[in-house]
């Protein structure tokens, strides 16, 4: 190495554990080591529910049970399922009738949003569950089919070592607040824009 | 019902109607039924690698091969790679050697991606792959550690009917605007703020 190289590589480690030393300080300042988490992934873009999924898999990978409600989009996710029940014990609900311009009835809405929110709050009471996913609740609440107060009351008072993760767009602000975690999905460039259709793999 | 009920079930059915009519317009508009999609997940939020393990699960629903590789985190993910593995056919190869303020030298970070970019490009061109998961790539390519317009112009030249998913934070512009759909997860709110640890079956 001639002396310039040689300065530049002592330039660049010394960055690095400056950098690594901050890290080791935030890591130190954990001191909650275990608690239920109520997660929530909201936003207009991909992969609010494939990440849902995600957890799901590495839940079972701990040799968890996991609970699924989907509150709406009953037709698709059935590879999911079928992958996930291969692993591990997986309570799997499709209780939504599916998106509210599909069905274009108020009250059918309310009725499949009460039967989904009652298989959620069972799931909650079975202690073996510990991560429970509640697909698309954000847009029951968005719409009003769920009362929100008593969504939030009931999750509030969930046990302390479950794991909630709430999906779909537009979370209410009230759910934000009450969530540990909120990662909002954004689109920044989508390529159904640009005229290709919903695929096998990809979308479903 | 009385009438004024009536009036309101009538109001939401022809909005939602409406939306309908908007919906079907969209679907109806895609004309491109299969393509292999460049995907890239970044930002600063959770959620990016996790949606790309939702993205293998599906894939594997559908009997595809999947391949994986971690260009950094060698020590995580191994419930994941497990529980995939049980699933279907999965190629997974980690090959990074950790963040760089852990390993503080810079010639070994550049081999390492190094490593993980000649394993990617074979995954590449093995013609059972239809899911290729390049993951943290992007904190390579941002402290580069590889040639972008390499990377770029091999992903560029990738079979048409394969499917690749880029992770990790600091998408390059270029990247982003070679991408067919770029999800960015954003950071509303952590739990690591409020001092929880980093917890089994949620972080790892």
């Amino acid at each position: 190495m001639t002396e310039e190289e040689n300065d530049a590589a002592r330039r660049h480690r010394a960055k690095m554990e400056k950098r690594k030393a901050v890290q080791d300080a935030e890591v130190a300042g954990k001191t909650i080591a275990q608690q239920g988490l109520l997660m929530v992934h909201t936003g207009p873009g991909k992969g609010k529910s494939t990440a849902a999924f995600g957890l799901a898999l590495r839940a079972l990978g701990h040799g968890w049970k996991v609970g699924v409600v989907q509150f709406g989009k009953g037709q698709w996710r059935s590879g999911e399922r079928e992958m996930l029940e291969k692993l591990g014990p997986v309570s799997w609900h499709t209780l939504g009738e599916g998106f509210t311009w599909e069905t274009q009835d108020r009250a059918r809405d309310e009725a499949a949003a009460r039967r989904a929110w009652d298989k959620a709050c069972e799931l909650m009471d079975d202690p073996d569950v510990r991560l429970l996913v509640l697909d698309e609740l954000n847009i029951s609440l968005r719409y009003d089919h769920l009362p929100l107060e008593e969504v939030l009351s009931r999750l509030g008072s969930r046990r302390a070592d479950l794991h909630v993760v709430v999906t779909g767009r537009n979370a209410k602000p009230e759910l934000i607040a009450a969530a540990d975690l909120v990662t909002e999905m954004t689109l920044v460039k989508h390529h159904f824009s640009a005229g290709v259709k919903a695929q096998a793999g990809i979308e479903f």
